[in-house]
């Protein structure tokens, strides 16, 4: 399979690349650094130094002998992406190329519009492009559980039927998010809609919960190939602040009373997912949404998997509760269907204590790197 | 009242910036011209020339003895928005400032990345300017009724309680565009309300309909201070179209069968419902949807009424079916509530006979003026 990755430097995005290229698929990965950018600005680098793309991409070959190619540029400016497509020809296009972090979208205006502009364009751009240049590629977006907020009613995977006065009809399950990012990936969702209906295309919009975890098959073959690892109150996420802190003997962090929760999921498991998706297409005209995690923790459950888990090094693993820095519900009914990438093949990586043991003692090992200024909160709202 | 009017050169916008000042209100009106220069682009100027904003502004002045101060800019500028806020302090700031053609945004890849930035980033940036700079003022959003596209249930104003499996809670009304322009809008609603729940912001999202007239009290002053008349494909109406059709002896043009069922309403309702919102203005951290139409036609009634019209003042009035440049449903279920309105004091004006005969004698006089090559649909999506 022909495969473009947007967003190929990032978190999921290099894990994806190598996964595919490892199984015989042709990669472009495509990348213009701008979490680094913005990390570098805000003072939010990873725990480990990654190597640069084309680095990366040299080093994977070294060890494996497989290819991957790179483009670096801008998914928001549609002349370059335009020449992606036209170039490389994708069956599927994965769409990470987005600036993904809530905090940093409401850190203030400039952050704000950066994000809303970046986000927006990038997904008109990668509809456009795929429209012009290759309109049976299948687009595989990944969308977010946060879009759904915390209703109370169960979430249903992407739609639902509405029984109203006597008449029915099949809507998008209502949205509303918690942040600003979280709302870009609500109107993404609507734009994806609105094309899917106009032009026949066909999308997959994975709804997908924060991931955790830095091993996988490739990743571990050379230390260099290590996914990033963010561990600031930006781009960081709850579990890698956490082990950080379990890590650097402070407290760890809990956002007000804990009780928050979210729907996970290990990296190896998105790694299934996305290819999942890849291999079983939808058809022209259809929308396919799925709800991508495997298990929900509350704050206070993944708090006391890291505790344990520090005791078992050893370690002293004390737990602190923050005033919450965010506007969210901290105890709420929490009930989201999850079964479609589970009828399609997951075999599931549950987060066990040996899980994230491993997870933590490779933290320990960067130990001295911990910078212990980006582990508490920096922006409120 | 301190109003702040942006997007003030507009069809709607210039007789609210008239209307608000003839009742003594303080209005600066705002307007980068972007309207005009798409139009001139696109060959859809207006079949009356209107003067500029600075000279409509002076001849209202010279007419009437009332003042309104303006600035030249454009709202997807936050620098100079935010002067625009602090300089003026509005109590009341009314947001028309968008990309307004639904055709226009499905023209091409630059038009349709023009709609997305230019709405998107000017509802970001009067936000932004109206939180920092006067938090308590009262936003008045400028939506659609296409946002709710046509669901095969009743639409509600704004909101809808959902039983699920035993559990309810209440969300925005579903929403599913026709077209770019329209999906805008969604995203703009759900930015709103994502900041509404954030800022404790006041604001009041008016869906509307097509609106349809050219006489208010105080452009009936002057021919200079009419309003904007366009009759083209992209920016004008299909009323304003069949009215125009009928004046040059060609048939009117229905697109496809003709069922699509729409709410309209006279631009006098529109300067009522604006300050009806402005004068019963909503409390911090709520989010007032109002359906802004008076009464629903299909477009075979409307060509039906403009055929009568044009019959009673002696023209030959044929009407044509032509295939439908659109995706849309053509025969469908349509009963939206609009009763908010109402309650808040709106005295309709339906569109009688009269009403279109007036404005039908107003485009006769224009009838040497009226380009033919505008008239016939130039997009097709």
């Amino acid at each position: 399979m022909r495969v473009l990755i947007l967003g190929a430097d990032g978190y999921l995005g290099w894990p994806t690349a190598m996964h595919f290229a490892a199984r015989g698929h042709e990669v472009v990965a495509v990348d213009n650094y701008l979490r680094r950018t913005l990390a570098l600005q805000t003072r939010s680098e990873p725990l480990m130094a990654n190597p640069d793309l084309e680095q990366r991409i040299e080093i994977f070959r070294e060890v494996t002998g497989h290819k991957i190619a790179f483009r670096v540029g801008d998914c928001a400016d549609y002349p370059f992406l335009q020449s992606v497509f036209r170039e490389s020809r994708p069956e599927v296009v994965i769409h990470y190329a987005e600036q993904p972090s809530a905090p940093y979208s409401m850190r203030g205006y400039p952050e704000a519009a950066l994000t809303l502009r970046n986000n927006l364009m990038t997904t008109l751009n990668v509809v456009w492009a795929l429209h012009q240049e290759t309109p049976d590629c299948h687009l595989i977006k990944l969308g977010t559980m946060g879009e759904y907020g915390t209703p109370q009613i169960e979430i249903e995977e992407g739609w639902i039927e509405i029984e109203h006065k006597g008449r029915k009809d099949r809507f998008l399950f209502p949205r509303q998010a918690g942040s600003l990012y979280h709302t870009t990936k609500i109107m993404d969702t609507d734009l994806l809609w609105f094309y899917v209906r106009m032009w026949k295309i066909r999308v997959t919009d994975l709804m997908q919960g924060p991931v955790y975890g830095l091993s996988t098959p490739e990743a571990d073959r050379d230390d260099r190939l290590a996914p990033n690892f963010h561990y600031d109150d930006l781009f960081g996420t709850v579990v890698n602040r956490f082990l950080v802190q379990a890590a650097a003997g402070v407290p760890l962090t809990v956002y007000g009373r804990g009780g928050q929760t979210r729907g996970y999921l290990n990296l190896l498991d998105t790694l299934q997912c996305v290819e999942l998706a890849a291999t079983h297409p939808v058809r022209n005209r259809e929308l396919r949404i799925l709800n991508q995690f495997t298990e929900c923790f509350t704050i206070n459950e993944l708090a006391g998997l890291v505790q344990q888990a520090g005791r078992a090094l050893g370690l002293k693993v004390e737990i602190q509760h923050l005033e919450n820095p965010r506007q969210e519900a901290e105890e709420h009914f929490y009930q989201p269907a999850h079964s479609g990438l589970m009828e399609l093949g997951l075999q599931p990586h549950y987060m066990s204590a040996g899980v994230i043991q491993d997870m933590l003692e490779r933290v320990l090992r960067y130990q001295n790197e911990i910078d212990q200024a980006k582990i508490y909160p920096r922006v409120c709202w």
